[in-house]
């Protein structure tokens, strides 16, 4: 399924030693960030723009999608700005990264008809509880399709409510787009998008790597509206003459196709490499394996991997690091206090056990009424002690998500490659590396979706003759050189820790079992 | 059964219009309290002495039986020494009421052998695991002679353990007495004590109202090592008169038979009212209510009532006010500030739930493994909402225990008379209330547990035709002249947020059940 006006990828990438650095675009929720990045992986320039978002209604989180295209066009024209004219001729490529599940729809001229609606915006909770449900024609569910557990990101059940609320619009529409697709379009002329960058609509069919025609169906849309596919690394189209001018580029510059930014992460911190998981411990908690084949369950999202064929199997906690700044305000204090005094609390924190489900319970239970909990309270317990519990908290469910991904691609997990402010924390890269029993490796926090864009941009440079060579399959040493691909230092497991928190996490996996019930009564008698 | 050299109940009171005075005098564990009070149950005079106790290692807690008795003197003396002379010779009795459960080991002239060892004293686990499970000669349980749930506090257990720990000062022992048979062979020569105060050392057949063999034999004790026995309100002895003298009271002056400080406070609070049940509010949450059958169960500790034939049913939480003092000492500030903050919380704070066994279970789960939970976590809850939670937490518990005692007794409660630090919130007392839908009588705080032994000095002097008669069955008006009987303000309940606590109620009586096995594996993994 081809998009009307979209030409397959184009493979016009310059050959030449001169022009092997890349400029990489992360188009985040926040702002859109570039990067360029030279033959040896360094960064030799970044810039960012911010990007705002509004809440006309509570839970509706929107964007001007005009906005993705102005930020991104600032960003680059920024970077670029600091490059000297001789470096500038040297940018061979462009990659896109994004926030996912993001999307606009446009009319015939590519113009957006209302505002973007975000992967966060929640607007669509009876859409999840009924087309989550129910059977697809042809008695697939959208999870058996998609690959997503019915949740609030899906675009796919925010489009369903928009063709319930506002059914002009989506009548009207000509397009729908996911953010690279938008930007593809406004760079290069042609609308199309990733394998991996689309799939986070779950409109996407990730068995056969295309438009699904019964998720499209069921939300009432055309399959002509949908963008134009290729693989990831693989070329949309050159940017327009003009664009490349704004940018500050000499150009002619093809477009690489980039994933979404959490397999973009994934690819820059080695997802590909056996027995490697990343790690993203932000504000909420997202990791993830490679699998070769598609399976599906609610313990983890599936999204379309790096490469086709491959997947990426992905869990999440919506409240992680937010739990912990929670915990600091909650106490009147601040993190880093907290962190020391928390460091003086044992292993176990002396028997408090945190559920930290603050904002719902994500992979594996999907419960929206589910809620923290904090257990096994005494007189002895302090501020200090909950802070500890919570930080051990969201890694037991850091454990039990693990244990769900190694149980569906039956491959151990050896070491987790973490990003993130969580992972800046010292004391919570040793408690998730003892309460796991694995290697940490604490990896650089620069800008890591942008690296895999800059990664992949590297590689259809490499493909085309013209860039080192993918990092990961460089001689010894060329790793290094990168300072994004999963460099930092490793925090290995303490066996005695290891062992003492194997008992708190028999604790910790019938928590909330126990307490699904409460929750649900408490969501009642609110 | 009578111990040697302890002679029946003297009825020895003077006759006479000028003698309707009494003492009474609170031997508590933090201080001996002694109220001077008149004919119409107002008090003249009070003074306090206070008492230490000695923690010679963790868990034990013990008093010298000596202070028990030089602090009563120098309490008595200083209130007797605020009257004028011609008061003094208006007392016409002394009654005594007393911490419960305490011990101490004499030799055969009365001399303690060791100290004293008291109520909280927690050094006998092993004892309660062993002796609390075992049947008895004869085949009944402790539970099912003494009416007690095995608990720390009862005597026998640490009894069994001076018998294993110290058999020789067992064996040597000529008497075991609990505080008031101490005091009145200090104060009379006669070893001896009354039923309610008898059976807190859970060596007393609560059916039979006397000592128990199978009890007695139990821990290695002889039935002649026991004080005799009075019904409460009869005559010990009188006053030795050099005791007399050092009291400052003319004499003769008899001694009263008091009872235990809970069944003394529940006297006065007026539990021998139909529908009434009495609540210490304290650190610890006590809620009693009268039974005219002798009954157990693991719902309550069954107590010999004020009258022969009657009976006391108490429920006990050991952290009540102590989890608020916590809670804000936890948030950084005070009970004060936190009160009010948490009466701008509503009902039900938000969804934040809260089992308040900071201090173990006690009725009717008796879990020593059971500890705090705070359940139902949301990013808007702030300190306000944990304290308010903790307040309804134990509003919760106090429900679940009244459910319990009007189960086994067959009769509604319909009013909580209540004292205590907690009572004295004027939040809490509303939440008590709006929980548990019943009106809760906020009483004075003076010295409740003395004044259910001054009713009792008076009731016996107006049974010898020297008192004003029993203010229970004085005329209208009567009631209001005795400051301490169960005058107070009336906090009433406020439908919609009984309704709303009923949802509540749901939630929390779930959640006990489903988190037991949480405790157990949290304390294997401590």
């Amino acid at each position: 399924m081809t998009a009307p006006g979209v030409p397959g990828p184009a493979h016009g990438a310059r050959a030449g030693s001169g022009t092997s650095w890349v400029v990489a675009v992360d188009c985040s929720t926040t702002a859109a960030k570039a990067v360029v990045v030279d033959t040896a992986g360094q960064v030799v320039a970044a810039a960012s723009q911010p990007l705002t978002t509004q809440n006309p209604q509570p839970g509706f989180h929107e964007q001007d999608a005009d906005a993705w295209f102005e930020a991104t066009v600032a960003a680059v024209h920024a970077a670029v700005e600091d490059l000297a004219p001789a470096e500038r001729s040297r940018v061979g490529a462009l990659a896109i990264t994004h926030q996912r599940e993001s999307f606009v729809l446009l009319d015939g001229e590519g113009k957006p008809l209302r505002p973007a609606v975000l992967w966060v915006d929640s607007r669509a909770h009876e859409q999840i509880a009924t087309l989550g449900a129910r059977p697809l024609s042809g008695g697939r569910s959208v999870h058996d399709v998609s690959g997503k557990p019915p949740d609030t990101t899906p675009a796919v059940y925010k489009i369903a409510w928009l063709a319930e609320h506002e059914p002009q619009v989506v009548h009207a529409a000509a397009h729908v787009a996911d953010v690279q697709a938008y930007l593809a379009l406004r760079l290069t002329g042609h609308l199309a998008t990733s394998h991996a960058s689309a799939d986070t609509l779950g409109l996407f069919d990730l068995a056969r790597l295309d438009w699904s025609p019964e998720l499209v169906e069921a939300v009432g849309l055309r399959p002509e509206q949908l963008p134009g596919l290729v693989a990831g690394g693989e070329v949309i189209g050159e940017l327009l003459p003009d664009v490349a001018s704004d940018l500050g580029l000499p150009g002619p510059v093809p477009l690489v196709a980039g994933i979404g930014d959490g397999q973009s992460a994934g690819l820059a911190l080695g997802v590909e490499e056996p027995g490697v998981a990343y790690l993203n411990l932000g504000t909420s908690m997202v990791c993830g394996v490679s699998s070769d084949v598609y399976i599906t369950s609610p313990a983890f999202r599936t999204l379309a991997g790096v490469r086709p064929g491959t997947y990426v199997l992905e869990t999440v906690l919506n409240a992680a690091a937010y739990v912990a700044s929670w915990t600091a305000r909650f106490a009147g204090s601040d993190v880093t206090t907290m962190e020391a005094e928390a460091a003086q609390v044992p292993p176990g924190a002396e028997g408090l056990l945190a559920l930290p489900y603050w904002n719902a319970a994500q992979t594996p239970h999907w419960d929206a009424l589910a809620r923290g909990a904090v257990v096994g309270w005494h007189g002895r317990h302090t501020p200090a002690h909950l802070y500890r519990a919570v930080l051990e908290g969201v890694a037991l469910e850091l454990r039990l998500q693990l244990e769900a991904l190694e149980k569906a691609t039956g491959s151990p997990v050896r070491e987790i490659r973490a990003v993130g402010g969580g992972a800046r924390s010292a004391l919570w890269a040793q408690i998730v590396a003892d309460v796991t029993g694995r290697t940490v490796r604490v990896c650089s926090d620069g800008e890591v979706s942008a690296a895999g864009a800059a990664i992949q941009a590297h590689e259809h440079l490499a493909g085309s003759g013209d860039a080192p060579g993918r990092p990961g399959d460089a001689p010894a040493g060329a790793r290094d050189a990168w300072p994004f691909v999963a460099t930092g230092h490793d925090v290995v497991p303490e066996p005695a820790a290891t062992a003492r928190y194997g008992a708190v996490f028999e604790a910790y996996r019938g928590l909330y079992p126990a307490l699904k019930e409460t929750f649900a009564r408490l969501a009642t008698a609110g």
